[in-house]
């Protein structure tokens, strides 16, 4: 019973899925929710994997229930977006991580997965790039750069990389230097400019995110904590220091 | 041997049912208990679906044993009520949630499923409406009104709308502000008259709600504590504040 | 391999077992210990069922080796008893609920559940009587009367009420206010007189159970204790107040 | 996979074993671990079975590994030693039970069970014996008593007891009254004189263990401690006081 | 699905396997670490297995993503290396060593386990070896010791050592006096001279292991951290005091 349902055929062509599900900073869902909102992506699908909560979701103005974890498209970009109103629990990670990766595999869907790597940040967040299952090329083509440091992405996302590469699945896995315990549209704007747009072929405003980055790190506020309290168990990227 | 049994074939027209569970201010608890009681309902069947708890029921001056979770009609009314005289574990709900939302789907029942908004009241409580599976058109046609933010309800209750939504099951879900740690009769009153009434297409004295509303709290404050105490995890509707 | 095991066919005639859980002031217990002592009753079977604690029982000046939950009849009454030395988890009551009702119902085997009613005690604790699968008839043939207040039976009790319940199964639970935090021989014996004595069709002297009353409480703290560290989930009846 | 493995064929006749769990006042593994140096006994087979810890145990002064739950051998006096080097969970304790008590019945084993009996001691401890399966003829030709008063054992070797009665296993289980929070190397003597040594037709020297009592307390004290620390869990015997 | 996956055919002959997993001292960790960097080791495959964290790895400067347990090969010097960058949890580690163990007995590796005992230190760490599988002879070939006193190893490498042992698989297990508390490259310097450059048949240079070490330590010291939270779970050798 466990799969993703799409209420009709993608249109998109080859398309490339932005995961947007809650962790380190909120990057991934911030960056996500951002693309839904301003290409106005059409609900398209969702997700009933096991080991995702099983709540019912509405929204202002509009009696539609949804699912939390839904896709979205904008046929024209070639564009998915994996929108989520819930976190995901690690230990229920398991299941939804072979759900959500066979379908990318069956549908021929290249993922770009996101994390937060909690740091000290200078002025501007640095984006770093991995690749899975040969997709190194796809991210030499673009100004996104190796990790500094050696590290790991645990977490919900970490297992879903983990699970691309398991499969040889081509993915890409970038990694945005991010606030730990606070929303952060910075990274998620960072993230966004340098990291998706090349890897996606799209272009996208971003001036909203730094202008209502208050506002938006309120609205956040509580998700965020619900993730803080999840500890080191949600995603985040966390360098290995040391010789190797 | 999971399943609803009936003690006779149900008589009623393709009835509606009330959903009755406990969460937050009891809002359904309070209303399905008053339609049992006002309509003089019959005891038509029980549901022995896993994850409920096993115990045995008894009424005053009534040597009758019944199960905690039941199933009661009015045939003139086309109505059935889902009463329940104790919490369903959210960690448990799943085996119910499927054991009932499947037998709804095979008797073609319409359901109205029941949940509280926690929220500051003015002077009427507030009652909004989300549908699955082809209901909006139900919930149009009445004065019901969506939601006016975004929100999720979870507990028993978000998992039954949540398995309705992913059968496409034709139901509708109504939300309705109320005091979180308190049982709330003013909120079941609101959900009775503003919402019940018009999609079951019927009417439903209620002042007794109202008149006796200081006995009625006094006598659920256990049930009430023991739903404060699973905390986040009863039925509850939460708002999602932000952009999305 | 869960199952009940018989020493030798029983001779009794259509038998009326007595239940001897321990729960809510041992009520059950200290019955059926009496029973068995004063009608010197013969061990004639043991419940090898999951959920049951795995242990090794031994008697004063005997070698024999018991298991903890056992049979004892009494062929000229037409009486079994269930005795227990140890608490039954209520988490583990599921396998055992079915293994000892289903075999109830395979042998034609009349059961008398035993559940104490924590409550400010008068001077004779009262005693009321609910039934299943038709046995409303045998209650009605005596002076039990039905519960005063509407209630429900929890614990191991109260699931094997409610899987007779389930499966039709004719038999009466009986219900003794007691004394919640400490063994309650008056409770004990209210339940044998006025419940246990008409239903079985038997005459039993109690005397004893209140001349030692003090000498059976200090006997039974040890056992009252791991019960009232289990809380809520032992046996015992709830009054569920108010309007329904 | 779960079973006891040999070395080789078994050439003990109809053999008798002693089985040297640790429990209440380490009087099993004492005593066990007496015979297995006493005989300079040979290790014959090991205990592959579930439930129990995957460790890798080593000896002073030998480069060989063995698994922490080891059978023994002593050809001439038909005996067998059970010795552990580590303590069985009780939660664990039942896949341990069917693996081990299915091979002492396959292959005609005679076990002799040791728990201890936590005590205000006089000067000499009290053995005391419990039989299953027609082994109380063999208990009745020896010196040792049934118990005074009556009790359970529970526990890892409550367990084996209660599975050998199940089974209607021929079985001894010897009860020596002890100090429950320490080693107790005097319990272990009495045990091994006045219950292993008639049962098991050996003869034992036993001055070691009362010469070097204090040494054999402090070696062990780090397993008794954790055996204090499992609580109630651990074997011991518990009295039932009072009237049944 | 569990399973170790190679990248190509292995082209050592008949090699050694170092296990490099975290436990005590992290003994094993900083050995294995330090011969994947010395000798420049290819990683030639992944464990797959149930039981291991599914998290993603990366390098400095480098857009490769890996798993946390892999195996690196110098096929000129026939020796392999389990490097892991994650603890594995003891409670998981069964299904894991099932995994790994069957696959070194299908390969026909020679695995040479680590495991630290924590200890007051002399000067020089003292390194002993145990031995499963007839593997005694290549351990009798060295100037490894036995251990001077009774012990056992625990925690996910003592799982691996029993089922080694379990599987009668030659393999030796090197026990390295160390540190508890904090990472030891000077047991990890001992264990690689005097136990694995013999067993492997390697000669290695281990200079920058006590040069470095105070910056070896700063870097382990977070994995270090991890595995005195998991307590008495993660690997370590522990004494086994007093006579058996």
């Amino acid at each position: 019973m466990a799969h993703v349902e799409l209420h009709a055929e993608l249109t998109a062509d080859e398309p490339t899925l932005v995961e947007g599900l809650p962790g380190a900073g909120l990057v991934g869902k911030i960056a996500a929710d951002h693309l839904v909102e301003t290409f106005d992506m059409e609900w398209v699908g969702s997700c009933f994997c096991d080991g995702l909560p099983k709540v019912a979701v509405y929204r202002p103005d509009d009696t539609t229930t949804m699912p939390p974890v839904r896709l979205y498209e904008d046929a024209d970009r070639d564009l998915l977006v994996l929108q989520s109103d819930v976190p995901v629990s690690p230990s229920q990670a398991s299941a939804f991580t072979e759900c959500l990766v066979g379908w990318l595999e069956r549908e021929a869907v290249f993922p770009l997965f996101l994390s937060g790597l909690p740091e000290e940040k200078s002025d501007v967040p640095g984006v770093y790039g991995i690749a899975t299952g040969g997709a190194a090329d796809r991210l030499a083509a673009t100004d996104v750069t190796p990790p500094r440091e050696a590290g790991l992405i645990s977490g919900p996302t970490g297992a879903l990389v983990h699970e691309a590469g398991a499969r040889d699945l081509a993915a890409v896995a970038l990694i945005a230097e991010t606030e730990a315990r606070f929303p952060d549209p910075e990274a998620a704007r960072a993230v966004l400019v340098d990291g998706i747009a090349p890897l996606a072929g799209i272009e996208v405003e971003t001036d909203a995110l730094v202008e209502r980055a208050e506002e938006i790190r309120e609205a956040r506020q509580r998700l965020a904590k619900q993730m803080e309290e999840a500890g080191d168990e949600s995603t985040e990227a966390t360098p290995i220091r040391g010789f190797q």
